[in-house]
């Protein structure tokens, strides 16, 4: 959780093409994590998961991950706009 | 789709207590839908089934809904803010 809230974080403060990051845990099953993540275009995705802040994340949750599912998805309405901001 | 769109819009543009309504649909299984839904407060979700505007969407997708899952989930970090806007 720790590794996650911090990664979230840092990714949405200092990249500017990380649009949303916002992770959410199921009540039922709280080790069952959802996160809906959004970039402005793909290679900000990719300079997402090469930075150094991601790299800490995952390397030190790596042993703690049963099972990761990674869907691709489509907004139903482009009209439909998030803005994700870390509140101070 | 239409429905979905549509109720997701007139929920946002007219019910204070729907923070975010946000829809995707899987790349590879357009049909498996996910809907992130936040509401202020408890009420606010109860009101917002009993509106005109969901029971609309609701009866008028009935017949096309083969499985339906309602996860209630918790933010990891409550200073991760959404916003959700229809953009006009």
């Amino acid at each position: 959780m720790k590794y996650a809230v911090e990664v979230g974080t840092v990714s949405l403060e200092t990249e500017p093409g990380v649009l949303t990051m916002n992770a959410v845990a199921d009540k039922e099953n709280p080790c069952d994590i959802t996160i809906l993540e959004t970039y402005a275009i793909r290679e900000a995705y990719e300079s997402h998961i090469a930075s150094e802040h991601f790299q800490k994340y995952k390397q030190g949750t790596l042993h703690m991950v049963d099972s990761l599912r990674l869907d691709d998805v489509t907004p139903l309405n482009p009209n439909n706009i998030l803005t994700n901001i870390i509140r101070k």
